[in-house]
């Protein structure tokens, strides 16, 4: 049977993924007095006088709210929150998978960014932690921005952040690999949504300073014109050289190429147009902007996809637990850059020198240092860059 | 210890009174691919084409969101939503103890009552059901009614229904027990805010034809001015009679009185000008307003109070968990009159002629039938009054 209807059959069977299980008791009077009323007051008195009690004397500690609008659900577009709702409760499976994190799924159904911000903002103080997910470009930049202005708890994008902490572990390992230097290297990011974004923001304050992006229109270029907003931005940024053309042009001589856009994008006689031992992350789901076989063909040194039946898998599922098991142990009030770069280095350091090879850029998600090893850099840094205590 | 002192303890070891389980698995790749991506997307594109199928394929069909806005806890008053948060997470450790039902605690950080519907709103479509919690009258009533309006799911503000329910469960009982009739009685209630106001109007629904709210400026009849807008309808609604004066000048010949105020305001005395047999619910908690004692002395021959260690407590767990359940077992739309009359009497008639004394005129909330029977009997309305298949 074919995965995908194989997994509906099972989402029949499961009747959801998730359930709450008491940690308190409420089986008899004396019970319901200590856990309810009126006994209750007592906490509850506490928190009024002391908000920060509110991590010790309920779940807040623990706690991470899934957030979506529903505008870019997976590689499905937009269908709306409530059919989105089967990946959010997939994530709070693999928040409590992985880092025994507890996550409720939440949908909002509001397209309008000021009042898709507001409801975030107006339940924010019942979690410990947000993170949103699957927001469509360019939406996801502003009400992340304003979400981290107005809430008193950390806003985590994952399709953004995430997703670009595992893409320059990887590519730190890969050019550890080929012996090339991320500040003298040209990086191509084709596809310039949310997450080619953030992964060449990341990767930029990382030290790479010759990074572009190419969209539908070509490479994004000082001067050009934008329908995205964002994009303007993105032009000041990056392209230092000013090169304009086509991802078959931008590609000329480029050390690294990130796809993170449609199907079929590269061909091998593009890869071969590349600089020597070409780096070649082809991430579109679950068909790649190249495949694996071509992209060697075409004479790539490393070759990584999102697809779990290749080598070096980008998967999703390497950072969100660690960075929020960091964020959560730590106290942290935000998710800040410094945090990002420590859990990119602490992902790509558990693979030694000697265990590196090019099938071998990324751990695996069931690799168990892999959320103790970013929870613990994460935490560090929030606490070096004050914004922990 | 204090059972207020020992509930702080107790918070603090349990760190939390609920928690997030697996029901389905993500240890291995083949896991992750079916509870996750790439085989999520089935489920959301059978959800996208059909949103009932929400209910099949997440954990939706049993949900309710428990949403404060902190305004009323308890009898703490307004104390914030953070603050009130181990409430709301005890009464969703309650409804899975008691239902089965996964409810999760929201506090929204607004007092602006359209910012609070529209936050409510938002998110209503991630759950089967909402219980509001704690808010304060009268903006509870606007909220309340606004949100049954604009959303898709059942609204059910429990301080308000919930009580009425048990109330008037309890009263039938010991109309019963007492040989009175209810739509020949004089009824007083003695406090006009949320739960006051319900109780009045789920009593007149049933039948009762002269109830009379007594408020801190004495009985509220036709042609006064109010504060509270609400006041104005209650004005309309009840005192037939267009009786004036302070609680002692109406409980004479009064046959029930229901308290929902302050410690203390009812004495002796009154109760000795009451009409023969009168039954007194002296609800305020932890102090009634008057002590079940004082109440006999007066001649009382029912007493009913929110306390555990008195005979006969309007124990506010006798109902939502049932209501719910029920709710949520018929797909209902909302929860409407009809339905909480027939969990009213649901609950009533648990107790059989025999059983039924001056002690022993509401079952207890660990009497396993309760759910069930209430669960069964709103079910049943809500088909029957057309909003449930």
């Amino acid at each position: 049977m074919d995965i995908r209807q194989e997994s509906l059959k099972k989402h029949k069977e499961w009747h959801g993924k998730i359930k709450i299980e008491p940690v308190a008791r409420a089986t008899n009077a004396e019970e319901l007095s200590l856990a309810y009323t009126p006994g209750v007051a007592e906490p509850c008195l506490a928190i009024a006088e002391n908000p920060e009690l509110s991590y010790s004397l309920t779940r807040r500690w623990n706690t991470v709210a899934v957030i979506t609008d529903g505008t870019a659900i997976l590689g499905l577009g937009d269908i709306g929150g409530v059919a989105g709702m089967p990946v959010m409760e997939g994530k709070c499976l693999l928040f409590k998978e992985f880092a025994d994190i507890d996550a409720i799924p939440l949908c909002v159904s509001t397209k309008d960014t000021d009042e898709f911000v507001a409801t975030v903002r107006n339940i924010s103080e019942s979690f410990g932690g947000i993170n949103l997910e699957d927001i469509a470009a360019p939406r996801c930049f502003e009400i992340e921005r304003r979400l981290k202005e107005e809430c008193n708890v950390p806003i985590f994008h994952d399709d953004q952040h995430g997703t670009a902490i595992i893409v320059a572990a990887a590519l730190l390992n890969a050019l550890r690999l080929t012996s090339k230097k991320l500040e003298e290297i040209k990086l191509v990011i084709c596809g310039a949504g949310a997450a080619g974004t953030a992964i060449g923001r990341h990767i930029a304050s990382l030290g790479c300073r010759n990074i572009i992006y190419v969209d539908r229109t070509g490479a994004i270029a000082h001067g050009d014109q934008f329908e995205n907003p964002e994009h303007y931005l993105l032009a000041e940024e990056s392209n230092p050289n000013c090169e304009r053309g086509t991802i078959g042009d931008i590609l000329k001589g480029a050390d690294a190429v990130i796809g993170v856009s449609r199907p079929g994008l590269i061909t091998s006689d593009m890869i071969r147009t590349m600089a020597k031992d070409p780096i070649v992350f082809s991430l579109a789901n679950p068909t790649p902007e190249i495949m694996p076989d071509e992209a060697i063909a075409g004479g790539a040194a490393v070759v990584g996809t999102g697809r779990s039946d290749f080598p070096n898998q980008i998967n999703n599922v390497l950072a969100f637990p660690g960075i929020f098991r960091g964020v959560l142990d730590s106290r942290a009030s935000d998710v800040n850059d410094e945090m990002k770069k420590a859990a990119t280095f602490a992902l790509a350091n558990l693979i030694s020198d000697d265990e590196l090879s090019q099938n071998y850029i990324i751990p695996s998600p069931f690799d168990k240092r892999v959320v103790s090893s970013i929870a613990k850099a994460v935490a560090k840094a929030a606490r070096c860059s004050g914004v922990a205590k």
